[in-house]
């Protein structure tokens, strides 16, 4: 029996019927051509056949003295966690998102181990879904990411599928443990990374008093306030989630012809596409638009601690022209960079911590409803290069579903994977109504700032040969 | 904007996470053989394509001064209220089953009109299903039912789908209705029926001096407490729904031969699949258990008041042999019968009202845990004897979906329709477990009781021979 960290306990706490605390993960596999008819009812049987579950996937809520503790599931009910699910014919990607926004908006049986998973089979173009859940008391969204990887290897598996609650089993794993079983470590670590921006309501409100004084000192006017927006209201029980890949290597060239960062220009799309969105909606403010971004201040031998900063970046969707957006996102995330750079890691989370006690305040309790921190988070996790594989059933990609909270009804995550970005919005489906169209506007980003690009380099290219 | 009544809100009021205050109806349709592959498709775009909701099916609730109106839905989403959904091949009913199960296990949205309709395809035998769920304040299961049926035809209509959200257009329903929409007529005949089993609770409270006086009236001495059960902890936010056809023809058969109602078969099915399952579990009390019937005390023209009244019946699950215990639910049910016979139904009424006190005390409040007036509510609702359509898809059964509360973890349900008495089990997964297994229980107690008839009249005929 364990009591719950404080942390952990706040997303009990926060969760509501409309707002449901768990994060999720879609991964879309293809079938081997030799499949037969019944592969992904084989995949759904060996997964249910690992029975010999670990923690934390074991472990359900109990109540004692009025305090959360966590203890074995006595009646532990794989058949209840792992669920096989289809599309109806044709498995068109549209009714994935639609069922994936269903699963999403209901709440986890607090009785049970807060976890579930569903195989969803009939996928077009002959592939299969796994979307996962979890709550957020039981980990944050990047350690279950982490922890789903763990379920995928690195060439194909003909019956070698491996399951995230099921201890690793080759020896690559075990030679990464030290003395514990390796599975642990794992555990530990993923748990670990990222829980800094999760903890962030919790911090802000310790530090409110340090924020006090914070607001007096110079570098704090430049934390804008974020203007009201439709994205920060509250928000209703139903969701809408819309996900799609788009070419890293794109992204890239664009990357290199702008003198940015691949996140500028994720950034610049979001602009575009938001801006794109609150126009259709007659909604555009006239201030332009601030996002949230976590930042990991992780070195890769910096251990497991909780090392995550944020960004307040402009999105500058007040300007018209979309390469004048990048220049002017590119600015403020630079501006950001260079407050950061002679700090160290600590000193950044101090002065994070400092700065984001309004925007805990606000995700909390409202109480500052008219000061908006910030108007939606980006987040950006930097995902595996490689081709994976569940079993001998290739990731064709890997979506995240995040959470949306009263003041903070858009969400957009993302994660690289091969050469593709995947972009996982996740909204409530009553504030924000047809989100998904934003997919179709991030295309149309991507597109505007090709064509000003080559344009330019047109121009650039007549300058050239008229000089 | 309308208050909604008391009764209304102690739905809204008993709800939580883990007990889901809505109601539901499972219909399993055959798909025409001259039909395309899309038609299951086809039907879900033409549902949605009645876009013009009638009331209640458009009222999303509103809170005003802390209290709960009803308001026309401003942004009205049919999309989202009626869903398509496809069992993984074969499309076992054990799937379905178990994706029922799931989706009776979620919270409505509150923000939204509270009901939502699942279309779901790939059933096997070249079937479909229909899954609706109404929460409890918008109506009762008998009424949801009543509903439904108006969605049904008489005869296959090919392109002439019906659904329950729309005004009703043939020249039939208009008939019926007077000087107002005939379908407003029926809505309120429909929301009326029922309301008292559902207004129990509250009753009970009102009339809880009432019954402190009724406890020492020579006739309170027949309701018995029921003993303490495993059926009457606490329920987790998890379900199983279990539902099966059993003959009507058999269970009149050995109503006649044991000359016994059809409702007493019924009452010794259950009675012997709660014995089995309760042994199986090694939970049978020692005292028999009770069961709480609703009854309706409507005659064919007695209008739309509320007049239900409550059996308490005694199941007997003490006695080993089948027909005695079939005798003894008999005699428990023929001490109510005759005690109601020469009551009125005002009288009738005032009584149950009286002693079901202690049971709407449980449920509502959980305060008397140690006085178990019921083990579990076993309801009987009778339907249509001929043979439905859905646009042209015949109906091949519907079966009721309940509730199950704190302290009731076991619903049992059933409809009539045609020549099957279609049971709806739901229960709560963790309190109850694997009550799946009741189905072939109750068909043992049909096999049980038909060889102790056979092998009677085999004696008896051998007697005679004998003689």
């Amino acid at each position: 029996m364990q009591l719950l960290n404080p942390v952990d306990q706040i997303f009990l706490h926060l969760e509501g019927r409309h707002q449901p605390m768990h994060v999720g993960g879609l991964q879309l596999f293809s079938i081997p051509e030799d499949a037969g008819p019944d592969y992904v009812r084989e995949v759904v049987t060996k997964a249910r056949s690992f029975t010999d579950v670990q923690p934390p996937f074991n472990r359900r809520l109990k109540y004692r003295f009025g305090q959360p503790f966590r203890v074995d599931d006595e009646s532990f009910d794989l058949e209840y966690h792992v669920r096989h699910l289809a599309l109806p014919a044709p498995g068109a990607i549209r009714d994935l998102l639609a069922l994936i926004s269903m699963l999403h908006g209901a709440l986890l049986d607090r009785s049970r181990p807060m976890w579930e998973t569903y195989i969803i089979e009939g996928v077009t173009g002959n592939r299969f879904a796994v979307y996962t859940k979890f709550h957020h008391s039981l980990m944050d969204g990047i350690s279950a990411m982490r922890v789903m990887r763990r379920s995928l290897n690195d060439t194909p598996a003909p019956g070698g599928l491996c399951v995230p609650w099921q201890l690793p089993q080759s020896d690559n794993d075990k030679s990464q443990g030290g003395g514990q079983a390796p599975w642990h470590a794992a555990w530990k670590a993923a748990t670990a990374t990222g829980r800094q921006v999760a903890a962030m309501p919790r911090v802000g409100q310790q530090v409110f008093s340090a924020w006090q004084k914070a607001r007096h000192e110079p570098d704090f006017t430049a934390f804008k306030q974020a203007p009201m927006c439709m994205l920060n209201r509250r928000i209703s029980g139903s969701r809408r989630f819309a996900a799609q890949s788009y070419s890293l290597s794109r992204i890239k060239k664009l990357a290199k012809h702008y003198d940015a960062t691949v996140n500028d220009i994720v950034l610049a799309m979001c602009a575009s596409a938001l801006r794109d969105y609150l126009i259709s909606q007659d909604a555009l403010p006239e201030a332009p638009l601030v996002a949230m971004l976590p930042v990991s201040l992780h070195t890769a031998d910096s251990g497991t601690g909780n090392k995550v900063a944020m960004i307040f970046a402009s999105l500058a969707t007040d300007v018209v022209d979309p390469v004048e957006r990048l220049a002017a996102i590119q600015h403020s995330v630079d501006h950001w960079k260079r407050r950061y750079k002679d700090m160290t890691s600590e000193q950044i989370m101090g002065f994070t911590a400092a700065l984001s006690t309004p925007a805990g305040m606000n995700l909390l309790t409202g109480i500052a409803p008219r000061r908006q921190a910030f108007n939606v988070v980006i987040s950006n996790v930097p995902g595996p290069s490689e081709t994976l594989y569940y079993g001998d059933a290739k990731l064709e990609g890997m979506y995240p579903v995040s959470i949306v909270l009263d003041g903070q009804a858009l969400n957009i995550s993302l994660a690289s994977y091969r050469d593709s970005l995947e972009f996982g919005l996740l909204a409530c489906r009553r504030s924000v109504p047809s989100m998904q169209h934003m997919l179709q506007y991030l295309s149309d980003a991507l597109d505007a700032l090709e064509q000003a690009g080559d344009s330019a380099a047109a121009n650039e290219s007549v300058a050239a040969t008229g000089g």
